[in-house]
């Protein structure tokens, strides 16, 4: 089961702007210790698929690694992390199916899947079994988008909606099978 | 004020598939006479505001014009309308602005902006007050997004949410001008 919690835009569909920055998260205040239930999500998950792009983005928050699980970074030219990442990364290329196998291999099924483009990548070969979705109210204008194109319709079943912090919707969809 | 309410879908953005097509609309199936508070806010609507491939998708549904309010139908070539609708709508061109003039001149000031090009020329111009938006938990895939791009970032305040018919999601956002 591949997962995916995202932040974004509300169905201006952007996550990141023209210049690939997140600041714009920002934009509702919220509590210092409130986590939004990231926490109980990462106790599903048995480790987290991340595009290189957003390691390198998380690599300049200067927070480390915070997921608890293992991290497959999806690269084909990266092959080392800073330090403080080095024993919880590891580097993989391949299709997602690829990844998804690779993952097994190493007991885990449950997968975080992080990352604009991955995300996007996982979708268009339908390997996405949940989708979550977290809209702040903000449309950016411009900038990476957090679906692109498919080749075909995908449906979900709602799961569940929660409004955070008065002003951010979080949605849960599972992928419906016919 | 001008006002939005658009089907929409989660987050991928397309409102049409790549044929211009609405079926996706019926994937979830609602109670006959559900209208999910169309009526009641129209109640507030003193025109409608359309765009000239909205328009034309409308006559090709062949339910008439059932908005209660008198229509304004952007179309630089387009003169007449079907006689069931000849009296309900008038044509004009313009930029949304002028548009918006215009309608106050007739003594519209609560205005229903509705088709996709139409509501991202008028967000583009920032005169969306208020957008109200009903995700269905499809991804197309393709084909016409609702949000396209700004040339600024747009704040917006979350008034409420529902989740209608167990599986919609209906969100609605107001303007917030710093």
């Amino acid at each position: 089961m591949a997962r995916n919690d995202q932040y974004c835009l509300h169905c201006n569909g952007y996550i990141a702007d023209s210049e690939g920055k997140v600041e714009w998260l920002d934009s509702v205040p919220v509590p210092e210790d409130e986590d939004f239930g990231f926490s109980d999500f990462m106790s599903n998950i048995d480790a987290v698929v991340m595009g290189r792009v957003t390691f390198e983005t998380l690599i300049g928050f200067g927070v480390g690694w915070h997921y608890g699980v293992p991290g497959i970074i999806l690269s084909s030219t990266m092959t080392s992390a800073p330090a403080e990442f080095a024993e919880y990364v590891t580097f993989a290329s391949g299709t997602p199916q690829e990844i998804v196998d690779l993952a097994k291999g190493k007991g885990h099924s449950n997968l975080y899947i992080d990352g604009g483009d991955t995300v996007q990548r996982f979708l268009r070969e339908d390997l996405i079994d949940e989708l979550i979705i977290t809209e702040i109210p903000v449309l950016l204008g411009d900038g990476m988008r957090l679906f692109g194109e498919l080749d075909r319709r995908l449906d979900f079943d709602l799961a569940g909606t929660e409004v955070l912090a008065d002003q951010i919707v979080k949605t849960h969809y599972c992928r419906k099978h016919q």
